[in-house]
Order: structure tokens, then C-alpha cells, then sequence
């Protein structure tokens, strides 16, 4: 599906494992400190807490701002760096948690979700508590790194409130990618942005450059993710198929798709949206529109533009391997298949 | 019921008002700026929001914040202090709200909660919007207001999964303590210290009084809100019922209760909570042996001893018109009705 043949093709091919090879120390040790430093000495809230750390993910954020960090200082990463990459760990994983009681979502990285498995009460108060953990750790760093994290938690937030209000209904490429920024992008740019801000050696050049990059990045992740959620193996994924559509959130491959049909006097799709798919032969059909559209190869598309545009920015940073990794990770956000 | 004859009884039964009159102005002013402050900017979030802040609530905590100031700098009030005012009754406001979709309430305050009214996802995320509204104004009092704030949230965490773990069981008085001062006490204790600690005229004895007053005023409250739960005139709490022993939350009034028919060796109430009223009949029967049982009047006995506590904080406090309301204001807790 996805045909990209560019001189990153190589390096879009890479294995994350690969990619972050430069940082596999400082990713382990990540992980260790996430489960110890987030234990509350209450077992039940342990439990729960530990659950959801133990069950995967990816790390990118932590990754991201490690790369930044020793990019910038030729390879020193000074601790507070690792303690912020902790930190956005904490505030991306409470901010799952929260969705996925809002969403009311199953599964996520192939488990039951919190809200599932514990109930929806119970994951309120968890994704509260790593939030002020989360919020112990980034008063640590600086006054800025709560700023930071304050704007974004409240973008994050009205990015949701925009979601819920505009389910069901065709949104304009412009408000889509408004609101991916909010929900994702932005935490991705406040992580960085703060990593570059602590990091010696670094600039307004530089800082311009994380901004750049993190937000573009951040956009072309939530358009995967969002094409994903067609095409992505299920049990990679642990999320059920076209959920998102199911649940009225319209994606970018569902504006392209009914952006070709509309172009075409054909309102099917837009009609059977806007009628909250009346049953479930309304919802495959419509499935089936977006499906054999050009929707998913456009959205695609679009993801890589983001991407090229982030890589971009890092010109201004001199070349290493952890920028190296930087670049090799926005492709390999493109081929990703969870 | 309650029969307090003390020196302070005509104190005790002054009407909050006119407790509030020395710093009347600065309450209609932090009116004025909790709605204004707290907008988004999108209509639908910004609907949710002021709602909830525009259905009432007593301003308890910015009250005592203002006061203490005022008490301790002879009557000048740093602007800085009405901005925490503002931030501890935001914090309040989203713990409210997360409170009320952990509980699944119907009415607070005699309105619908906002999850019965938008559902619990909405109110998910309208509390976390409060939360980083709130964030945002203690980063610019303090490092150490974000440090507090984030240990009181911590707390405030672990007290209600302590509460939703210990349900439908006898707790100890030690243990009901123990939650109360998490759940309430402690939020309480964060925002005076910080209003002490950025007060001009301020010492260790003075910070030292502001944690002993409003720890004890704290868990004071909580009782009182506990007792008001099988007393209250259901128009002013805008609560249902003994709500809280129908959800297995057992709180003083029952802890006493119970005690009472063990040590006759009478373990009926106990067995009707930890078979979680198999049916209404049970329930009922529960409610009414503790409703004639001494529980209520020893809680609110408890509760005096902990106000009588709170106050006796003050001493080291010149004495002022904000300090008398400091006073009246800790009886006044034992007297109220809603």
C-alpha cells in the first residue's frame, strides 16, 4: 500500500530496535525507573499502575527527547533529561488512560484497558495519580517544564472536547489536522522543546529546529495511527478494526475518501455518517467506501509530506548518530504496523 | 442534635455570610475571576466549565487562604494570594468532578453532576482541563505551590482507591482518618501553607499553625460531610439519601454505630454492609440502626474535638477580624447544613 521510494527508502525499513540502538542504555534504564519511580507504596493502585507500563508501548516520546539531548550535546545526556523523558512518558500514558475511558475503549497494546479490567471509575483515579507523578517530576526540572506541560495538557483536552463534538459529522482537512496537533502533536513538541531548553549547547536555531520537527512528526504519527486503525494488523495493533469510524471520529482517510465521492456528486458516504450508521450493514458499507477509495493512499501520502517536513528541520543540528536515529524514526513512523 | 455549649456557641451559629463579611470584596473578586480565568475559548468545553462553577459551592478553601493571609500580613492581601485562592478552588472543582464519575453521583450542589448531564467521558475530560487551568496559575505563584499541589493530588489518589478497595467493610476510626485526611484534609493543609509561606510577616511557627489548623479544619469537614450524608435537609446538600452507605462508603456515623452493637455482641449491621444489602429492605434496616444508634452523635463529637483542635492553632496568630473568622468559621462547620 504504501510506496515510497525516496532515498530514505533504506532507512525507512529499519526495525525500531535498530533505530534506537544509540539509546538502548538509556531506554532501559527508562524502563526500569518508570515502574520504580511510579509506585505509591498501595498496592491495589500499584497493581493497576504497574499493568499498563508493563504492557508495551513504544517509548517514542522518551526516545525522542533522549535523541534531542544527546544530539545536541555530542552525546552527554544529562540526567535531568532522563527524568524528563520519564515524565512524558507519564503524562502520554495518563492521557491513554483517560481516553480510553472516554472512548470507552476494549483493548490497547493487545490487553484489556484499564477501564475494562478495573472499571472506568478506578481508571479515572489512576490516570489522576501518574498525572501527579508525572507533575512531581517536571517541578523538578524547571518552572518552564510545567508551564509546558500545563499548555499542552489543556490543548490535549480541548483537542478532546473538539473529538466528541464533531463525531459523526465531516470535518475539513484544516480542522482535522488542528485538532491531531492538540491531541498528539503538541505533547511531542512541548517534550523536545523542553529537552532542547535544559540540554547545553543548544540555540534558538535549535530550538526552532525541535519545534519543527516534533510538531511535524507528531501530525504524520496521528495520520498513521489514523490509517492504522483501517489497515493495521489487529493483533499488532490490539485495537478493533475501524474503530474510530464505528465510533464517528472521521479520520483522514475517511475526509479523502468522501472529498473523491463528494468531487463525484456522490453523498453515500457523508449520508451514512452523518446517520450514525442506522446498523451494521450501514456501517461495513460505508467501511467498504473508505476501503476501496484512494482515502487511505492519500492519507498516506499526507503522513509522508509531515514527515519530510520534519526531517527538514533537524538541517541546523549537526550530523550524528543520534540524529541519524531522529531521521530513520520519522520514516519508520510511516512503515510502522502498530 | 448537636449540642455544643461552649464559649463559642453564638460564634458557632453566625450564618457563613457574616463570617465572610471582613473579606467580602475579596470573594466577590475571586467570583468574578474563576469564571473569567478558567475559558477555553471552545463554546462546548467553556459550557461545561462555567456550569459547574456557576452552580454554587461555599469557596471554603479560598476563603481560609485569604483569611490566613490577611490574618497574618494585618489585613494587606498580595495579589499573589488571590491567584492561589483561585487555583486551590480550580483543584477542588476537577477533584469534584473526577469524584463524581468515579462515584457515578446524580446531583451535587442540587443540579445534575456534569457526567449525568454530558456523561462521564465529557466530565472526564472537563476535569482534567480544570486540573491544567489550575496548573498553569500555581507555576506562576511557585515551585513550591506545584510541589504541594502535586503531593495533594498523589494523596487524594490513594485515599479514594483506599476508599473503592475498603468498600462494603468495616473500616477502623484509625483507617476512616486516615482516608479523610487524604481525601480532604490534606488539600486543605497545601493550599493554606502555601498561602502562609507566600505571605509577607510569615515565620515557622505562623507555617506551623496554617498545617495544624487546616489538617484538624480538614478532617473536621470531612466528618461533618459525612454525618450531613444521613442528616442533611437533601435540598441544601443536593445528595441523595445516605448515598454513601448505600455505595458501601462507611464513614464515621457507621464505624460508631457499629462498634456500639459489637461490644453487645450484636453483629447484624456488620453483616447486612459486608453482604452489600442484598435488597432494599436490607439497606433500610441497615440505615435505621445506625440512624438510632449514638454513631451520629459521637461523629459529631469527633468532629467538635477536631475544630476545638484547629483552633487552638491559632493562638499564635495576632488577633485580627480575619483570625475571629478563622474561628467562627472552623464552628461553623459543625452547624452547617449543606
Amino acid at each position: 500500500m504504501l510506496d515510497i521510494i525516496t532515498e530514505n527508502f533504506t532507512n525507512s525499513t529499519k526495525k525500531l530496535d535498530a533505530i534506537l540502538k544509540p539509546i538502548e542504555k538509556e531506554l532501559t534504564l527508562l524502563e526500569e525507573n518508570l515502574i520504580h519511580n511510579i509506585l505509591s507504596g498501595n498496592r491495589d493502585l500499584d497493581k493497576m499502575v504497574t499493568y499498563f507500563f508493563r504492557s508495551g508501548g513504544k517509548r517514542l516520546r522518551p526516545a525522542i527527547v533522549i535523541l534531542f539531548a544527546k544530539a545536541i550535546s555530542k552525546g552527554y545526556l544529562p540526567s535531568v533529561n532522563l527524568e524528563l523523558a520519564q515524565a512524558v512518558e507519564m503524562v502520554h500514558t495518563a492521557s491513554l488512560i483517560h481516553d480510553d475511558v472516554i472512548d470507552n475503549a476494549e483493548t490497547r497494546r493487545g490487553v484489556l484497558t484499564l477501564n475494562k479490567q478495573w472499571g472506568a471509575k478506578k481508571a479515572v483515579i489512576v490516570g489522576d495519580y501518574i498525572l501527579s507523578r508525572a507533575l512531581g517530576k517536571l517541578i523538578k526540572i524547571n518552572t518552564l517544564a510545567v508551564e509546558m506541560f500545563s499548555n499542552t495538557l489543556n490543548e490535549l483536552c480541548v483537542g478532546e472536547i473538539m473529538q466528541k463534538n464533531q463525531s459523526y459529522q465531516i470535518i475539513s482537512l484544516e480542522d482535522y489536522i488542528n485538532k491531531s496537533e492538540r491531541k498528539t502533536a503538541k505533547l511531542f513538541m512541548a517534550a523536545t522543546e523542553c529537552a532542547a531548553a535544559i540540554t547545553k549547547g543548544t540555540n534558538n536555531l535549535i530550538i526552532k529546529a525541535t519545534r519543527g520537527y516534533s510538531l511535524n512528526f507528531g501530525i504524520a504519527f496521528q495520520i498513521v495511527d489514523d490509517i492504522l486503525d483501517f489497515t493495521g494488523n489487529r493483533q499488532q495493533t490490539g485495537k478493533p478494526a475501524a474503530g474510530d469510524l464505528k465510533n464517528g471520529i472521521i479520520t483522514a482517510p475517511v475526509i479523502f475518501a468522501n472529498q473523491q465521492y463528494e468531487e463525484n456528486g456522490d453523498l453515500t458516504l457523508k449520508k451514512l455518517i452523518e446517520t450514525k450508521f442506522r446498523n451494521e450493514k450501514d456501517f461495513k458499507r460505508a467501511l467498504g467506501i473508505v476501503m476501496k477509495s484512494g482515502g487511505i493512499e492519500k492519507a498516506n501520502k499526507l503522513a509522508r509530506e509531515y514527515v519530510e517536513k520534519a526531517v527538514g528541520y533537524l538541517d541546523v543540528i549537526e550530523d550524528s548518530s543520534y540524529k541519524q536515529s531522529l531521521i530513520d524514526l520519522a520514516y519508520y513512523t510511516l512503515k510502522r504496523t502498530s
